[in-house]
């Protein structure tokens, strides 16, 4: 019996972890593998032969593992080149040198490029005896062909939440206090996170990336909210930006005389536009960074088990010999109640595309999104994994890749 | 038989709902109040008679008002000033109107000093028949005299768990990548919240306002970090500042040439001297801002359980005609097992003064905190519990005041 590695590469998710969960847990049910390896740091770990044995995991870290957000194997932004014949080759060199048959390769629109190109690479020097197989998660939601991306609905649901309850938080003062509060999610290039907001029933202003941003529909907006109630609740994504496609982070200021960038994000420069005009004296700018994709103690249920049934179903597809370049993915089924079939695509078509918010999605003047839209996105965000805690804090698997 | 008002003031907490929560409790199990009635937007509101009747809320209403972050009755930042004569005459012309023998307040320092005030009115006017009680409420636990203060636990296990979450995304990346990530809390003058951030036993380096800022000290315990294991996690207080009282967040930018003023908090101003130092080249900035005070969907059972008990306990204590201008607060019992007793104080005693993390729980050069700061605050985060979801989300009662 031979070897597999699982590695994980690009941003971290709350679930990424779920996933390798699942490839362990489905070869101590289905030994396909004498040993599960871990593979650290990605591509780039694999290529110094770190590794960490994963096979025998516990149940109890298995759980743990599952409830740990942030790569545990660490992550890399080491993309292959297709020219780089020295670095395919040695890769090739280390999993023969370990007896590995399957890289499991968990990542976004890069590694399912790294996965295709693997793939390619082994086929067109007769290599037959390696698997490489793409596993998915980006909180973005931008991967083409699968319904969803795991990962994304725990940072959904966390945008949702936070929403909510900042909403709350800048309501409380009387009527007489005029105020804007502005929350800006990630989401470069697509605007799923930034929508997710919506699911609070909260918003009044939403902007995102797919929709060309226009100053004055949006301060007019702004200001018809103020008027009618002194509040104004907005969502922004970090990648908004005009019709020529300048984010509108990159400029718009007082500031700019003195040729200045502005310092801060999308909520900074609408901030600038809001009190530059005067719409309203005060605004406060919430940027939700780096804990939107971290906050794993309140995972969505169905987002961890997915990421978790993602990692069993590539396992068991792995047991087919000519299964590689393909990617795990899910979609929807039909009909009243939520659920999904699971399928595999070759990853060369998820490689390199982006999954934008639908247009059609969009409420015009910013005013948030449409029924499809929610109908879309409410059943991801359902119920709470049961948390481990320990001393108060939720429990986690300290990250192999600093053991 | 007479009626009561409850009202909350200042800023919110995830908690300040579940001492309203104990007040009506309190009062159904006990009936002392024919009504209770819930004062909107704090003394502003009720000097305007707006008022909703809380008297016969469900159990149900009564556990999701609980998880209910921010002030549900709202709030207001209206001080009453002592000279102001006419205000103190009119509010109690309204308890009169209103057949209203008792003022919970709800609130911090500010609102104590309005209940040390209006019981000063009161006696000195020969008014004997209303009593003005206090109830502790701040993220900041700055209150004298309480061990510490309802809303500064959940606020402190979001903090801790956010920053080990976080910790685990900044580490990801190969060891080639130097970096360095700071998280920002609140904490104008005292630096419990930044403390609190030590409980996820993840902190290199502890900012608080309460020890004088050395830039050299700073940059030097950061590039120790960064040499050690090329990664370096920061906690600031946005009340960080120098010796001679500046905040670090007023200056100290390459634009000072041009005399703008940096955007952004302690964390933006820490991240520039980490950068223009050339100490670490990439450097992320999390600012906790709204969400910190609001995050209530994993609020601290401790936390809230004593919150709820202090309101059951001001409404208990009001039994007696002679209970005015006194706060209820609590204090940590002796013993191997965390405990508290409840108690009273006068609210004169609290208004005015500021609690500061004691000095000798600093340990030097920012290397974080002492074990009896440990032992301090790790009771106070422990249990979460049971929140009611709705939709995916946290369930929440719609604020009185918008009604």
């Amino acid at each position: 019996m031979s070897n597999c590695i699982v590695a994980q590469s690009g941003g971290p998710t709350s679930v990424i972890n779920a996933t390798v969960a699942g490839v362990v847990k489905a070869n101590q049910l289905n030994p396909i593998y004498e040993h599960v390896y871990g593979g650290l740091n990605g591509i780039e770990g694999i290529l110094a032969e770190r590794f960490v044995d994963l096979t025998n995991m516990s149940e109890e870290e298995n759980h743990i593992l599952q409830q740990t957000p942030s790569s545990a194997l660490g992550s890399c932004r080491y993309k292959l080149k297709r020219d780089n014949v020295e670095d395919f080759q040695k890769l090739m060199d280390v999993m023969d040198k370990h007896d590995v048959e399957t890289l499991f390769y968990i990542g976004g629109n890069d590694s399912m490029d790294t996965v295709a190109a693997l793939s390619e690479y082994a086929a067109n020097n007769g290599i037959t005896d390696k698997r490489f197989v793409g596993c998915p998660k980006t909180v973005d939601n931008d991967l083409m062909h699968i319904d969803h991306c795991p990962g994304f609905a725990s940072a959904a649901k966390f945008i949702a939440m936070t929403a909510l309850q900042t909403w709350l938080d800048v309501n409380v003062y009387p009527a007489s206090r005029k105020e804007v509060f502005i929350l800006e999610t990630m989401g470069r290039d697509a605007g799923w996170l930034a929508a997710s907001a919506c699911l609070s029933e909260k918003i009044d202003v939403l902007i995102l990336p797919e929709q060309p941003f226009d100053k004055d529909v949006f301060l007019k907006r702004v200001s018809e909210c103020v008027e009618a109630r002194s509040k104004c609740y907005v969502v922004v994504s970090e990648g908004a930006r005009y019709a020529d496609g300048t984010y509108i982070s990159a400029g718009e200021s007082k500031n700019d005389l003195f040729g200045h960038a502005v310092l801060g994000g999308a909520g900074e420069a609408l901030k600038s536009m809001i009190i530059d005009s005067g719409v309203a004296p005060r605004c406060k700018v919430q940027d939700l960074s780096t804990a939107q994709r971290s906050h794993a103690s309140e995972q969505s249920y169905v987002d961890r088990a997915e990421a978790y049934r993602l990692g069993q179903s590539a396992h068991m597809h792995s047991a087919d010999k000519s299964f590689t370049g393909q990617m795990v993915a899910l979609r929807r089924r039909e009909g009243e109640s939520y659920d999904v079939e699971y399928f595999t695509i070759a990853a060369s078509e998820v490689a390199n595309y982006v999954k934008n918010f639908p247009e059609e999605w969009i409420l015009p003047e910013y005013r948030g999104i449409s029924e499809e839209a929610f109908a879309y996105l409410r059943p991801l965000i359902d119920g709470t994994p049961y948390i481990i805690y320990k001393n108060g804090l939720p429990a986690h698997v300290e990250p192999y890749y600093l053991r």
